[in-house]
Parts: C-alpha cells; sequence; structure tokens
C-alpha cells in the first residue's frame, strides 16, 4: 500500500514549504490566476515509474481544484518519450508545484529503477532483494515503497517491527560475559513474542553458535561466497539467511547463486540517481 | 550558517519517530538501561566531511544527557580510518540514534565530497559551482549547507528568494503574445525590487532578445560549448551568464574555460552517493 | 524503557493544552507568584506505582524550574498513606499542573495494579500475561508500559510489529476461495520476514488446518478449558499458543492450567480502575 | 456539540498513526485494494451509545471514499445484537480501521452507560449529576461529551471556565494569614468577572465563613449525609450545593435527597467500563 | 501571569519561521559567528512596557546561549531614552532575532500604553476598563496580557469562559418566539453551572425584560449617556453593567460618571499603535 | 496571490483555538443545531475591502457544509452600508466563527484602506509605496497581501529575499575596520548571486560611499527633504533609491515629489486602525 497517507501528506507540506510555493516570485509576477494550462509528464530515460500518486497528490495540495490524470501506474516502465500524466489547472499551480513533484517522482522512480536491476541480476533464483534502514531523514515510507515497486521486499520499517542483533550488540554483551546462545536466549525471552530474532553473524564460528542458540534469520556479514555457501549449507533450512554487505550489481549473481534467502543491498536506497523525468506545460 | 534551528530539530524528530526508536525492539530486549559506551564515528572512504552537529544533536534528542564530542569541524577532509567524533552515554542512546545519524551524516557528506570534486576541476577559473532545487523533499536545508561545505554556492533556496524565468514560463507568454523583453519589463515592474531577474535561454537568438530586455543572469540552457563562449562574449559582463544542463565532471572545466560565471549541477544534490561512515560502539 | 520521549512529551503538552493551564483562573486570581509550595503524593489505596516520570515531567513543563524528587521507582508497592514523590518550586506551578499529572499517574497505576493481579494468580504456571491494542485512543505506548510494569507482557505495538490474521480476514479471503494453508502460505510469501505470523482459530477443526500451514503463533478465540488442552496437546511446541476471549480474574488460572503459553486481556487497558492518588501542597 | 472538530481530528490522527495503520502488516500481506467489503458494529451488551461520529469519522481518515452510515444516534439504547451501523468501502480500510474506531466507541458508550445508571438513580430528583477534569489525557473533549450523551452534565472543561477554589489553594492562603471571606473577596476582585466563584467546605463551620464571604457555588467534599442536609438548609438558596467525593451507584439517591443541586462523580470518567462493541466484516 | 508558556512558544516560532531568520541572507553575508555584539534596547516613546519576557525569549529560542538582561519589569514606564534590557552574545544571533523581538514589544507596549490612558481617564470611578475579543488572530494571549499590564481587566478569553447574548443570539431566538426571560432561563438551564450569564441590551424596555429574567451582566450597547445612568439605576446592584460600543478617550470619564461598573473598549485590541522602542547593537 | 494556502489555514486553526469556538458556551446552550440562518457583512466605513477569502474560509473551517457567497472581491471600495459577504448554514456555524472572521478582514482591510490614502498621496509620482517587515507576529503573509490590494507593493517578505545592510551591520563591520566599499564587496562576492544588495545611508557621504561600492538599492533613513533630493540627484538612476522613516500621510507627497523611487512605511502595518465592519444574523 501506498497511497496518501497523513505522514506523506506531511512531507509533501514540509516540502512545499521549504520551497515556499506560495510566496512564487516569478510566477506571481508573471502569470496571472485566469491563465491556464496542462503539464505533461514525460521520461527522458528507461526505467520504473514510481512515486506517481504522490507527485500529483503536491498540486492538489498546491490548488485542489486542479485536475490530475495518471496515465500509467507505478511499476510500469519508461523510455525516452514515455507520457506519464497530465496535470491541468491554473499555469500558476503547475507552475508552483513543479519541482516539488519532479523531485519526489525522479528519486522514488530512481529507487524503484535500480531495485529492478538488480530483482535482474538474480532471476531464476529464489533469493529476494531486500533494502535497509539506509533511508534518507523522513523518506523512509516513500523509499522503501519504491523498493517494492521495483520488485524489491522489505527489511525491518523501523527498529520496532524486528529483532536483529547487530555488531554492535553484541560486542556490548560479550563484554559483560555473555555468549552468543545466551544473547539469543534473553532475546527470546524479552522481545515482543510476535518478531523474529535475526543474529548478524561475521564468520563460520559464530555461524556455529548462533544455531546453537536457536536464530529465526541469520546475517552474514561480509563473508566470502564460499564461506557464504558453507553457511548456508551448516544452517539446513533451519532458519532464513540473509547476505549483506558490499553488495553490488556485478557480484549479485554469485551471491544468490550461493543459496541464501536474502540478500539486503544498502545502494539501493542511501546512493540513489534519480531518473530523468520532466514536465512540459503547454497553455 | 548550520546549526540545529527548530526547522532541522523538526526533521530530527520525524527520523526518529519513522525510526521508532523509542520502541527499539532489540535494545530494550537486551541493553539494560545501566550499560554505558562510547560510540566512534570513523571513515571508511575519501571525501569531505558534512552535516556533523546534525548528526550529534540526534543523540541528544534521543536522550539530553549524552556526550558527543566532535574531533573535526564540517569541511575538513577525511580518509579511510579517520576518527571524526565520540558519542558518550548509555549504550542504548547509542543504538537508538547510530541509524538515523549515519542517515544523515553519510548523505551530507556524500554531497559536500562530490561537490569538492567539481570545485576543484574547476580550479583557476574564477567561475562558481551552485547547486539546484533538485534536492530530496525536506532536506532542502541540509542538502544546501552541505553543497557550501563543499565548496559550492547556493542558487535559489525556494521559489521566493529569485526570479528565474524558465522555458514553461516563456511559453505560456508566448503563447498571450508576450515577447521576452516584454516578459522582463512585467518581471522588473511587478516582482519584488529586491530580487533580481535570471531568464533561461536555450539559443543566442534568445539570448539576444534577452540582454535587450535587460535580465540581471542569464541561464545558458544545454547550450554547446562554442555556443557558451559566444554567449560569454555577447553579454560582455552586463549580466551574469549561468552554464546549465548535463555538466559532469568530465566537461565542467571545458565549460569554465567559456567564460560562464556560474555552473549549475543537479546531480550534486539530485543523484548523491552515500560517503561511507561507520559506528563502532565499546563498554 | 519508558521515558519521557518527544512523543509522550507531546501527549503531556495535548493534556496541558486541554486543560488550559496557563490560563487557571483560580490560580490566577489567588496565588501570587512568589508563593512556594512543597506538593507531596500519597497513595490511598494498595496497589502498584506505575507512570511517575510521566506525572513529574508535566511539572517540569509547566515551569522548568520546579524541583521533583522521586521517592520511589515505577513498581514499587503502594499502601495507602505510601508518601511517592515530592514538588517543589512555585505554589502555583504545582496547582496548575496537579489534575493532569494525576490523571496520568492514577491510570497508569491502576493498570499496573490490575495486570499484577493477573499475574499473581497464575504464579507457578511458566504463562505469561500480555495486553491488547485495546488502548485509549493516544495512549497506547503509555498504557503498555504501565503493563510491562505489572508484570504483564506486550502484544503487539500497534498494526506494524505482528501478523495477526483474526477472524475477519479470513471470513473474506474464505469468501474469495482461500483456505487456512493457502492464507498463511501467501502470508509467509507477502509479509515482511521478520514478522511471526499468529492466527486466530475457534475450534479445533480450524486449529488443525493452521498447524498444517505452519504459523508461529496460534490465538484460541473464546474456546472452553476442555478445548484449550486439547489445542495446545495437538500443538505440541510447534507454535506459541495464546488463550483469547473472557478472561477474568477469576477464571485466569484455570486457563493458565491448560498449558497455553500467552494469556491477553483486553481488560487491562480498555476497562481501568483509577488508583486513588492524591497530592496534598504546603506552604 | 460534537461534531469532529480540529482537535478531535487530531486525536483521530494521533490514534491511527500510534496504530501504525498505514504500514499494517497483515493486511498489506493478504487483502488486495480490490476487495470490498461491509463492516456493520453490533453492540453485545445493554447500554447507550455514544461517540459514533467519532467513530466512523476514523474511516474517512484512513480513505476518504469510504462509505458509513448510521443507523442511530449518540444516546440511542443498546442491547446485545443491535445493529448500530454500517461502514462500506475497501476491506483494507475497514481493517485498518477497526480497532482505534472500537476503541473509541466502547469508551466513550462505557461512560455514557455508566452517567445514566446515575442519573436514572437519581430520577425525580432535581438533581443534576457532573463530571470531573479527571478524564484520560487527551481526551476530555470526548469524555465529557459521552458524560452530556448519558444524561449528565459538565462541570468546568478546564481551568479557564471556572473559579474553584480547592483545599490546597484555603490551605495555602490560610498560611499566609488570609481568612475564607478575605480569598473570597480577592478572588471576587481578581477573577474574570464572568466567571462565578466556588469554594470547596469540608465542615459547616467553613460553610458558614463562606456564605458570609458570598460563594456563588459551594462544594461539600466528603460530608455526612447529615452535614450535607444541614448544609443545604443553611444556604437557603443563596449559592449552588454540590457534594463530591465518594459518591456510588449505591449512595447517590441518598446524597439526592439531601437537597444538593449537584452531584458530581469523578468515577465516570477516571474509571470507564468499555461496552462491548464488536465489528463483523462481510465481504 | 504570562511566561512563555508552551502556546507562546509556538507563537514566537511561528515569526521566526515566517522571517525566516535561519536564513538570513544579510547576517550570513556579513557577520561570521564569530562577532560578538551587544544589543540594547531603547524608548524612543513615552509610553507602558509589555511583553518583555516574550520579545527576549525570542533571542533565546535563535540560539539558547544568548544572554539577556531585564532592566526594567512589564508595567514599567517608559520616556524616550529609557533602557529596556540588553542582549549579549554572537552579533547575528541578535541581528536575525531584532524585528521579531521588536513586533512583539512595539504591539505589547502600544496596546498597555492606550489602556493606561483609558485607565488613567476614568481614576476616582469605581469602574473596570476591560477590554474585548476584537484581537489579532493568533495574538490573543498576549493582546490581552498587555491590557492587563496596562491597567485594564480582562473581559473573556475566549468563547467557553463566559455566557455573553448578543443582539444576533437574540434574534435568531425572537424569530422562533422566545422572549428574553425565556432565554436567560434556558441559558441558566443548559450553560455550565460555573459561568455567568450576560446578556447584551439595547435600549431601556430590553434592560427591564432582562432584569426580570435574571442575568448576571448586561451589556448597554451603544446607549446615550442618560440612558446609562437610568439603566445603572434600574438594575440596583442586582448585576454588573457593562457599557460598550463607541468609546473614546474623550468621552470614556463621562461613560464612568453614569455608575457603570465596566466599559469595554474594542479598540484596546483591534486599533494598536506600536510604541516606538529601538535595539542598538554594538561590538 | 493570496488563496488559502497551507500557511493561512493553519493561522485559522490558531485563531479559532484560541477562541474555542468549539466549545462556545452560549451557542451551546441556546442555538439548537438544526436552527439555519443566513449571516451579511456589512460595512459601516469608507474604505477597501481585503481579507474576504480569509474570512469566508475561517466558516468553512468551522463546518464544512457552510455556503459563502462574495459579493464583492478584496480591493473593491467600501462606503457605510456595503453589502460584503453572505454566509449560510447552520446558525451555530455563524455565531461560533463570526469573531475570527471580523478580527481578520477588519485589521486587513484596515491596512488595504490606509495603504490606498498613501498611494492616492502620492499619485502622479512614479514613486512606489512599499511596506517593511514591520507586521503583526504570525500576519506577516496576510499584512503584506493587504498592502497589496490596497495598491502599495511589498518591499522583503523575510529576511532571505533580499540584502539589507542596515546601520547596526555597518556599526558592527566598521568596528571591525571595515569601509562601506568593503562591505559591499563581501556581500556581493559572499550573498546569494540572485538578491540584490541595499544598504541604508543617512547622509550624502556615506551615500558616496555606498555609489562607489555599487550597491543595487540605496535606503535613505530620516534624511531631509533637501538632502532627499540632493541623493536623487548623486544616484542619477546607477541606483534604486528608497526614503524610509518618519514617513506621514502629511508628508509623503513631498517626499515623492523628491524622485525617490520607493517610500517605505512601517506604520502601514505596525498601527493598524482596523475599518468597521459588521456580521448581521437572520433567521
Amino acid at each position: 500500500m501506498l497511497e496518501v497517507t497523513p505522514e506523506v501528506q506531511h512531507l509533501i507540506d514540509l516540502a512545499l514549504a521549504e520551497d515556499q510555493v506560495f510566496n512564487d516570485a516569478t510566477t506571481s509576477a508573471l502569470i496571472r490566476p485566469n491563465v491556464w494550462g496542462v503539464g505533461t509528464f514525460h521520461a527522458k530515460a528507461h526505467g520504473i515509474l514510481a512515486g506517481l500518486d504522490v507527485a500529483l497528490a503536491v498540486f492538489h495540495r498546491v490548488e485542489p481544484s486542479v485536475e490530475t490524470e495518471a496515465l500509467m501506474q507505478d511499476g510500469h516502465g519508461l523510455e525516452p518519450g514515455s507520457t506519464i500524466a497530465r496535470v491541468a489547472g491554473k499555469a500558476s499551480t503547475i507552475l508552483r508545484g513543479e519541482r516539488t513533484a519532479l523531485n519526489i517522482l525522479q528519486r522514488m522512480s530512481g529507487i524503484a529503477t535500480e531495485t529492478a536491476r538488480y530483482v535482474k541480476a538474480v532471476e531464476g533464483y529464489r533469493v529476494k532483494i531486500v533494502d535497509t534502514r539506509k533511508t534518507a531523514p523522513g523518506l523512509r515510507y516513500l523509499d522503501k515503497h519504491a523498493v517494492r515497486v521495483g520488485g524489491g521486499h522489505n527489511h525491518r520499517m523501523n527498529l520496532a517491527d524486528g529483532v536483529l542483533i547487530k555488531d554492535n550488540h553484541i560486542e556490548l554483551l560479550r563484554h559483560r560475559g555473555m555468549t552468543l546462545p545466551g544473547i539469543l536466549e534473553q532475546a527470546r525471552e524479552m522481545a515482543p513474542h510476535t518478531l523474529k530474532i535475526e543474529v548478524e553473524v561475521t564468520n563460520l564460528a559464530e555461524l556455529e553458535e548462533v544455531l546453537e542458540g536457536g536464530a529465526h534469520i541469520i546475517m552474514l556479514d561480509n563473508m566470502s561466497l564460499e564461506d557464504m555457501s558453507k553457511a548456508v549449507e551448516m544452517v539446513g533450512g533451519r532458519a532464513l539467511v540473509e547476505a549483506s554487505g558490499g553488495i553490488t550489481l556485478e557480484n549479485v549473481a554469485a551471491v544468490a547463486e550461493t543459496g541464501v534467502d536474502l540478500i539486503s543491498v544498502g545502494a539501493l536506497t542511501h546512493s540513489v540517481t534519480a531518473l530523468d523525468i520532466s514536465l512540459d506545460i503547454a497553455a
């Protein structure tokens, strides 16, 4: 689900406010309120569309009477020249909302496009490409929606909806004399019973300890392909196995080949390349 | 100036809320409130630091009693292993704030680092590298600060602090029978007298019209290097000249060579590569 | 963890605003700003203290210079006459904050006290008493904290941190031709992989289907004691078993006797009896 | 008046946010957006309906296109099986809003139902049953509306709309040498002239002082029935008389018999028993 | 009481945001963060100081480390050259906050000064000068505080803390066949029992009806001096009498002479003349 | 442009909240929800209408189903008796919104009316009357719109959309050894290139320095008419010239006669006289 929820609406408001759209010096000086226009979104590159509902909602917030028409839905493939959507109303409304709408659409489509590349690269394997919490501040919900549009799956949305015991937790607890099985036992006892427990391991020795302790998901952090294959074998279906760290478009298929269940890719959201989309306005 | 203004504080709150840091299932289950820790930020790549004040403010918002120490300031050069800052306090506080702080620091340092590359590429020219309004929604202020840290300059912060007559405005107004000089005259009469007037032109014929009309700044949109050189000559110092469109690290020096005053680069903020920075926590 | 997070602070602000404490007609008319006072919280009944940090934070919000001293911590037993905490500062500050602080403290202590009764009633069994999402609007976080203070455990905090397939979901999906095992399979494929999957069943036939489908947690809804015992036996440790519906202080031990892992009690938070606590102010 | 004012809307938003309805893991995994459903609210107990407008507004906030139909109005009597309202639209919308809507409806109907019991218990007397400021934090407005629906009246909404001089005020002022008549004189001089002045007394001696001082309303705090009767006689219509403290369904008629004008009952809002109401969803 | 309550703090934030103080182009360009300064507030006219706490709080919000020193308190008399307060800190902080602080201080001092003129004009009469709800949107609380500083009293703060039956109510109710005594009876029965009931009358015939009906306060709207004198006599102390409409500094003493208890003056807050105060900054 | 932007809507909400319109004791007691009424706005004085859209939006916020009809637009001339607009709907809605709507309409129309007087006084000169940042806190946007309605022009909206180097900046920088030309050079180098640079001068010697330094706009602060005439001559069209300080309706024509381009008048917004407008409600 991505609809324009109150939280998304709040983000739109924030973006419109920081752009001072209701105080647009150029439009106010030049474009009378009675000038009507039609804006058309065109793709200027190959990719996957994402974020269209949010982008169109921007114009409705600037002026409720604007009319918008989506010519495709999120997930649709784009190529240079594809016509995506139309906005009709006061030309001043379209001009005010243009930059904010494009900033949203270009980022989200960029994420979906790159995700689709990873998904395609592992086609034929039963692995899932998943994202991380490495999103732009305030954009978690939009960034993660775009990953889903691109065919990826979401890892934790936030700190509340999954237990993930990472190197820093383990370091602190080992320092106090706890072992990995002991840590897992405490997690099972204390964490909400509705959440699975995931642990990060960096080598096969740790993996053995974790298997003994009984985790639901095991994250292999920056392991070699060889070790990942061994790890999958050692786990033998008793837990989900997630590969993490240093994943690129070049090596992702080889990682999938090891038999892991999930491959998480931080770059999907922390290093986004905007997809080139433009808005042309005609009278 | 970048300090933690109320608007930045609001963004931190938004980021902490979307990450549900006060409902962190892992930390609550495993790390007692009386466990103390020290977190250290290290660079893992070459680059320029940006956003440290904001990143450290994240921890203060999670728990006001935390102690933070900046070992360098925004603008400092980073290399793999550089120690950036320390955070001391409840280990649970550091764990809760970690991801949010890193997300901010990595994006802002990524922007500053890339900006510095452009600035270095035009060293020796009197041109300024400037950003655009193509920023992530809600992050305008942080993104633009990072550009300044990297040695770039800011173009308009928003629609209110500059008049920029673009293709879409011109198209609409020509349709109603106005000429470029006429448009410029109306802008001078109607726009706030404290703002300069910038116009986008796509060829030398339009440039001539605009010079006649009297713009303060002229944006050359996607022109060839040859035409840009001619344009600079034609303007002859009567206006600032800005090159825009299709600028890359490869061609930016050649663009500077044409003699333009400003080169605007959308990719600085619309296509950010996060700089690799980590936080290690010790007991 | 319950500290005065930004969300809790927001709730305090809301409560102070709805009580118009900064426009207190009585205090403004009668109590000069230079009158100092000491307020003492006393219990007037037997119970368990909960919410003290939040209650004291109310006074700090009214006037930051007030001094508060907690004489006990959340979870401490109360009896009539127990002295809980002191507040010293301008008498007007204490008078303005009194009602808001007491409303929080009495509700939260009421919840903790009742929870503790349930926990005591099942002493000796390895069952957990858990709450539900049947909390007062806006008070989810405080209500659930009070349950933990009373020795209970939390079920889902919200719709995001657990999958719970209830009668209404099943009804809708059966109508579209799906079976319980099919529903479970779809949930496993589509829901975030970090979440366990819980299903509600109302009889042993459904239970059998669900076991076949492979749920992590099974909620027995309003079953007889006899059926619950049989269900526990049928599950045989393959999933967590939760008893739900019609639980009272009178029958909770008998339910525990059936061997279920979890007993959820909506009344803990939907039907709260405030614990009697007063604030006496002396000059 | 209870309509969905901006303040009530804000509370709905708060409740939807804390339940993360737009991130509902179960519904997103199982119920496609094109599945339509009809939800029906049924009573499962005897009582009085309150809060229906607010409960239905919850669904409109989740999805504006939902259709809701109230089959009765606030104040209507309920019995097991009564059909209260219908909600038609996307099944996912109904599932997301269900818990929040029920939490509001069950609490408010619980308050109205209990209030109606008190009102009925004093039938035939010209006394009014009134509430107090002992409401759940953030729910003042809803709680007090439910009291009115049940036939009760509201005491002060907040500290601004009435002067009420209580034991703590009197203690502080006596300490500075003031007498009750002196306190009343100061209140008349200093408090807004649009507000009546109420004073709390605990015995007949204080009552005499207060009558001399000229209060508009006199609160008899925890007095015996005998003393209350004497108090009513002493006042002789010169002020409104309010009984307060220790009122129960068992003794309220006897208190009314003393001739007081108002009986305030804190338990109406501080110790609410939710009324059992359910929502059944059909395809 | 006027302290910097959360509501006032919110207003300061709003004012700082609308002035974009954290994006001050002039100060950022010219004044380095390490330049320190001292700002001094001077009066440039005769008047009464009001709003100083709020004005100084502006600077603390811009930068918490700033130091402010109030050399006088609200209510102090000013003359040209009076030194009011000092602000010491970063010069950039003082420059950013200057305009917002002065806008608050000049308006509030203007209100206090004009109120004091009315109060002085009726010196010797036992009448109170009161304000109205004719305040600038969002500034109710500050405007009304300034009236108190000037020696005036406050009428209703808002629609909740007083019953005031005006011409428009009466017109609507007469149309439905009600008489003034009937209206008053309904108000007594239905309105909160803590509020007094005020009625507006425009002539002596209406006054007679209202006296019969039993109002607590009677507003004489735009009556002649002669009729007001008669009205005071007719009321004979059975209610408070308020003169309203067309009051000026020229006629206010004559109105007081008629013996009314209260004179309300809308112009105190709807037509404010700012008091001239300046801020000089030295290095 | 002035439409009811999110920021204006927020201000309306703030005003309705401070007036507690949803808790209106009088209307709730007397006017049933099924009583319908029509309110008519009438002018009671000569002037210029401003703010009507905002005033009517107030009623829509109280109750979305209300119907409003504007009989004239902002900028229309008013005389006693002019009918401005009608509001039809529940009488209770009109009564609740009345005061808030009038407070907005009367202030904004007051500003427009006074501005129009200044504009008329300089008719025939090519000078512009401009406002200042001396607006009521939170009302910047509305106040400045009203100035435009009255025929005036806006100076800077806030600190971000113009560079204005004032006495305090100059004092601080001179103290550090800078000259006016040096200050101007730094401003040109450091300030956003889209903004013009304005400098305040107090005498002709400073003017000479500033002309040398190359400002875009020069503010003559409190100069004599004779010096202003000389200044205009000295500038000779190389910069815009603004007269500021001590401007009144009496001297504004003489100031215009000196040939300045702009005359700024703080009193337009810091000392507003409300225009008398009333709302009459009929059944």
